[in-house]
């Protein structure tokens, strides 16, 4: 039979998958440093929780599970769930609640380079009951600060409110708003010419549609409405919370061109890009949310979240040759035993293991060659050779795989220099 | 709307999830340490793939997805993706292959306590080449060990050696012998009578029935029968192999009645039992088998490998009221600044956590009694009062949470003692 993996599904080689582990880690680690509870919510939710919302372009790519009792489909993203989550133990939990997921969604995109159908999104959220103060949104953007700076990218948040969109829009009397915002979402895919092509489309006059991007390109355009200038006074503190929090200001950039496709958001949203890379995309959006579970429950729970996309990152920095910083190895040594020696080199792994250094026994029958190779692959820095000879004299043989050079040592030493 | 989770997934409170994930953590940790890849293959396979071996009662429970073009379906365990990866990167891949896989799979099983549809299994398996010498089989039993040391259980490994079995079958001329064993494998379960039946029922005669049940309860009784001695010998190889790795003797118990249910075992079977809990069953199973992919490729790849039910273990462990001692916290502090210090707050919370102490700001409105409440709901150690007095004086009140002590103190004091 032809064996193979599903089209759109991300497998590595393990060499691969370490690298892919080591960034997981650091990102689930600042994550729980930054004060983030875990959560892990089902793969498998109720196609009615998973629709509630209606769904729209992304009810066609749920892969719906075949059953004839129940209705049950796989989980497009992390925030359905987390909506759900806080409806259904809205008595239990503690809010403001901050919690991180790390998780595999799926969607059935068209498939093509860096779009999966099986993806990890790595997600934070802070979600507030009735109120939940604008900090929050700084806190967000800081903890993903430091996971950018730790993978050592070099990225920009580009950071915009609704408000401001929302009360230019009025300001200049269009009324389909949530339309009008949907579009300017594709300014960096589709371009100016093509977004100007569906908003008059839609309605605007060719006035309109001038005045709408004179103000998306300026940033000291000002106008006097009374939301816009609620959503400058967030930015302008959304910046200096920022400053506080250590955030360098040449991370970011104001961008009224931001404004995220999907309709739920109401403050701050951003995205992030990796300054040599824009045309890539976002690695990092989000922003403010007045409600977030509003089809789940009667408790106003507003919130602010990001999500990276880890897959399409991992993606985005394979294919850019931008891993090679990241190399990784499994094993500290690996014991090689000459025939007889297998049980002391066991008592040996055992003692450097009790060290703290990694590796294993290499017991399969073969050449000298051959484990050497199998060494050399691994990127083993460190081999030790136990023969009739080591036993008797407790010292054996260290060689060094970068320089091949050899010396007799006793485990204590060995255990010092590996 | 009916707000939901479906029957048979596990969904945990934030307080359970940090317990969860402290165990995934260790059993991860442990797993790197001892020189096992991560690796992680996509939850949906092709149906094709997946039911390569046929199936059997595992094919009913499979979440098959919809979908017109390809036929896909959910993975019911994590060995099956392991062979097809075997097979599809048998090129790239380093033997002996070491590696750990720490996933959710999926099972439409009849709902009931402790069983979940959807489930982590923690698998290591150890893949060679043509051969893979005896070493790896204590090697991965010593990996499980380390785990449940860590992780405070009083446990035990039953072991068994399916050759001790086929061997005494084969001497007292049984033909079915996989039938056999499968039927010996739900003695725990079912009971000797019942078991009895089901062998005679098989075709066997009482007098083998008879010889077969002493066989199983004495370790003494032997036989002169090649298999038999073949067996016998690993065992007592595997023995010697544990206890030169550290393996206490008091953890293991040679129990000639495991077999483990599954046809492609062929030497080693281990079920892993909590003392004070038997009738739940095994926690951590597995063996050795001849022959990974065989449905996949011609290569002969020859393995021994452990999985810890972590979702079943988790559940064990909380209803037998055992999380008390994994109880944990996820803030060392929360600051709590009064009206116009928020942004003095913001600037200690900076250096706490560059001093790599964990916790935030608690900036919501409302009055402190909720906001202590808070505090104590998720057992913050110390809180940090910041008002105008204390921004004046750079001395913050430090409050110890468990005594209800409260001093003013300097950031450097503050960091010290939190």
């Amino acid at each position: 039979m032809q064996v193979r993996t599903l089209a759109g599904m991300m497998e590595l080689l393990p060499s691969d998958q370490l690298i892919f582990n080591h960034i997981k880690n650091i990102i689930e680690k600042t994550f729980v440093e930054y004060g983030f509870y875990p959560l892990d919510t089902p793969a498998m939710e109720s196609t009615d929780v998973l629709y509630a919302k209606g769904g729209g372009e992304t009810s066609k790519q749920v892969y719906e599970i075949k059953s004839s009792k129940n209705d049950k489909a796989l989980r497009f993203d992390l925030t359905v769930p987390l909506a759900k989550y806080c409806a259904l133990y809205f008595q239990d939990l503690n809010f403001p609640f901050r919690r991180y997921h790390i998780g595999k969604v799926f969607r059935g995109e068209r498939n093509q380079k860096g779009r999966y159908r099986e993806f990890y999104q790595a997600d934070i959220d802070i979600i507030g009951h009735n109120t939940l103060s604008l900090y929050n949104d700084a806190e967000v953007i800081r903890v993903m600060a430091e996971i950018f700076e730790l993978l050592n990218l070099d990225y920009t948040f580009h950071i915009n409110n609704r408000k401001l969109l929302n009360g230019f829009l009025d300001y200049i009397k269009v009324e389909e708003k949530t339309e009008v915002l949907r579009i300017i979402d594709k300014l960096s895919k589709i371009g100016q010419q093509e977004v100007s092509r569906l908003l008059i489309d839609l309605g605007m006059t060719e006035k309109q549609v001038e005045q709408l991007f004179l103000f998306l390109e300026s940033e000291s355009f000002d106008i006097d409405h009374e939301e816009y200038r609620e959503g400058k006074k967030e930015l302008d503190d959304l910046m200096e919370n920022l400053s506080v929090l250590g955030v360098k200001k040449s991370r970011i950039k104001i961008d009224r061109s931001i404004t995220r496709g999907l309709d739920y958001y109401t403050g701050i949203v951003l995205e992030t890009f990796l300054n040599d890379h824009y045309e890539v995309g976002s690695i990092c959006s989000g922003g403010r949310y007045d409600n977030l579970a509003e089809n789940f429950t009667s408790q106003s729970l507003p919130g602010v979240g990001l999500s990276i996309g880890l897959t399409r990152l991992f993606y985005i920095l394979k294919s850019e040759n931008l891993l090679a910083a990241f190399q990784d190895h499994l094993y500290d040594f690996v014991i090689i035993p000459m025939k007889g020696c297998e049980r002391h080199a066991l008592s040996v792994l055992s003692a450097l293991r009790q060290a703290g250094k990694k590796g294993f026994a290499y017991m399969e029958n073969g050449k000298m060659g051959k484990k050497f190779t199998f060494c050399d692959k691994e990127k083993v820095p460190y081999v030790i050779i136990i023969g009739e000879e080591e036993m008797q004299s407790q010292k054996y043989s260290l060689r060094d795989m970068s320089t091949g050079e050899q010396e007799a040592m006793t485990l204590d030493k060995i255990i010092e220099r590996v």
